[in-house]
């Protein structure tokens, strides 16, 4: 039988318009480009622009009043236009590692770079992702050939919802072949995000494969959570199909008082070490929140506590606009316990623009008062995803040790 | 002591363009909007621009030449601005019940729509997805409120390349807390594919739960590997963390005669029924040709061979512009052998407007003249995900039944 065809045939798929598949991926510039001066060039191809602006977090600052507040602002880099309609504009100073986002603004309108395939997503919002090498905390945020860990979805009954919920499980490189029993290390999300941030702008399973390869941290699975606990799943992701709302997560305590349904059903369905001693909670922001009143709530529950910029707030009540709610009840009274079981950590870091610093220097306040013993980080810079890696990095090497 | 600040202070933040995390997905806009007589009305808001179109699979198409093939194009959908730089497009008819991609293109320059939460991602480039209700299929590519499989992206050892590799797994709801073992189903994709592809645009993990759900396929796991046997994994996801290049994916004979790797690697490390009786394999295109060798080179491994769209190539070398390797030769023999053990289900589909339709029609003349049997499904359309989807609907009930 003669040759019916050949191969390369399949690629010529790649001209009809009809072939939904994008066989190549291809981009007619690149960027970024890093140069070897650390200068950061980006490129668009926009030959009907009028303007197109890069925006990110590497670009300088000025100082501008933002809703009455002063502010440092980053700047826009004005990208000017090229040779066949290709758009350029390379930063005035070496950029310092680290993980940023970007985007570019043509003509007003926010988009994403087409020829940088890195990329996170908040909702419906595309943001591309530049690494800038340099600094060994870096590669913590890369994939590195070294054994990976497993990075499962699914989804757990939730009793108090009366629906399934899912969360993401990693579980160290070694899990499936070996017999033994892991520590848990439960990570909690911000306002706004989901079961997914840890995974993409928290770049949580990198640092987490990395730090265990290097031997830096202990091996031990990770549960991130989804805390929006009126959702199913991340937009996208959940079984209402529909576009989703613009509502706030609402802190209503039911979250955090039926946090015991995820550590159930992680106890049930992987091979932990089923005690306090090998358990460990943090979280961002609102997680930070979370954390602090599920760890004071069920002091047997976690012997690790981590408050990234947590949203702290105290009082009588609580939440102050919260509901009157056991778990928001007796702040002090619930503290107190808490530490009088001696937790193994307790650990506070936030940064010094953050706009939650006070609340967080009144809460240390209250603990060095009361001498409850907490360990402090304080960094540059404010409410931002770079901070919360950095505290993530700090935070796991100091668990079941 | 007082209460510190209201908890909505923390939903402040978002009026900081310091804080990067988006705490707010929302749109000024609704897009798209599904009317009551099944238009779709799509908004952007873009008042700087000077033409915004719209393109997508459900537009009416016009005739034209591309590339000397006379050909079917879709034509775009030309917006018109109104209040507020609010660009509208309301389809001329209404639209029929699938699952389709669109984008915009302001001024030229293609954009996903900054309303729309459901996304779609080929290497850099992002496409937005709009369901349209209406057939009973578009329900099975959703997320349903059913039992929900687990899907774990996880990585094998690859002993041929020396590297490990990243695939992604389905195990069926029950899975974990069950002592049954399960039937495996290996799913391949196309070339410009990945681990990735059948997830996103094919929708197998959804497809799944709800047929496993109404009892129309078995409980099954899924395996859904990457073919591009160089690649560690999906663009972003290996430890490269380079842009990805825009070669082409390499037909080397390599990933076919490695499979037994996959196979092993599955049957190691979950539950499976390790036996020919309780395999099948299936690919599209480039994925196609892979199951269409890799079953008849391993005659005793997989008793359900689905070809999708399948890139099929014959002749005394198997694939012409391919190496003489073992894997390729003796097409018709190695064929004879594979019929000779008597397989469950060879399961032929594709589209009456494929590029490959011909080579597909010469290769069941083949199986026709030879007696081998075979099940065979024809539809409308080319090269397509719309096509690949509803193969995987009609193939994986028959399985393991």
């Amino acid at each position: 039988m003669k040759k019916l065809f050949f191969f390369i045939a399949l690629f010529a798929a790649v001209s009809s318009v009809q072939a939904q598949q994008a066989l190549f991926g291809a981009s007619k510039v690149v960027s970024p480009e890093i140069n070897s001066d650390k200068t950061v060039t980006f490129r668009l191809v926009a030959p009907k622009a009028v303007t197109v602006e890069v925006k990110g977090e590497f670009m300088p600052t000025e100082t501008r009043m933002v809703n009455g507040r002063t502010m440092e602002v980053e700047t826009y880099g004005q990208m000017k236009e090229g040779k066949d309609g290709v758009w350029e504009y390379t930063t005035p100073k070496p950029v310092a590692p680290e993980m940023y986002t970007y985007s570019f603004i043509v003509d007003g309108r926010t988009t994403n770079d087409p020829s940088n395939v890195y990329l996170k997503r908040d909702m419906a919002t595309l943001t591309n992702i530049l690494y800038v090498d340099g600094d060994p905390r870096i590669d913590l945020y890369k994939v590195q050939a070294v054994p990976h860990g497993t990075v499962t979805k699914m989804w757990y009954p939730s009793a108090c919802q009366g629906f399934d919920r899912r969360l993401t499980v990693y579980t160290p490189a070694g899990y499936e072949t070996s017999k033994k029993k892991y520590p848990v290390f439960y990570l909690l999300h911000g306002a706004g995000g989901d079961e997914e941030s840890w995974c993409t702008q928290g770049r949580a399973i990198q640092i987490m494969d990395n730090l265990i390869a290097s031997g830096k941290a202990e091996p031990m699975i990770v549960v991130i959570t989804n805390g929006n606990i009126t959702q199913e799943a991340a937009p996208g992701f959940g079984s209402d199909n529909a576009m989703p709302g613009t509502g706030l997560t609402r802190v209503t305590g039911v979250w955090e008082t039926n946090f015991t349904e995820v550590v159930n059903f992680i106890d049930k369905n992987f091979r932990t070490i089923p005690k306090k001693q090998s358990r460990a909670i943090a979280g961002l922001s609102m997680g930070g929140f979370h954390s602090l009143h599920i760890s004071k709530y069920y002091p047997d529950m976690f012997n690790y506590v981590g408050l990234f910029s947590a949203a702290i707030t105290m009082g009588a009540n609580g939440v102050s606009n919260g509901p009157d709610v056991p778990i928001y009840r007796d702040f002090e009274g619930t503290l107190k316990n808490f530490f009088s079981k001696k937790p193994a950590l307790y650990y506070i870091a936030i940064g010094k623009t953050d706009f939650l610093y006070n609340a967080n220097k009144d809460f240390r306040a209250l603990l060095d008062k009361e001498g409850y013993p907490y360990e402090y980080l304080e960094t540059d810079g404010g409410h931002i995803w770079k901070n919360w890696r950095i505290y993530l990095t700090e935070f796991a090497p100091k668990l079941f040790k």
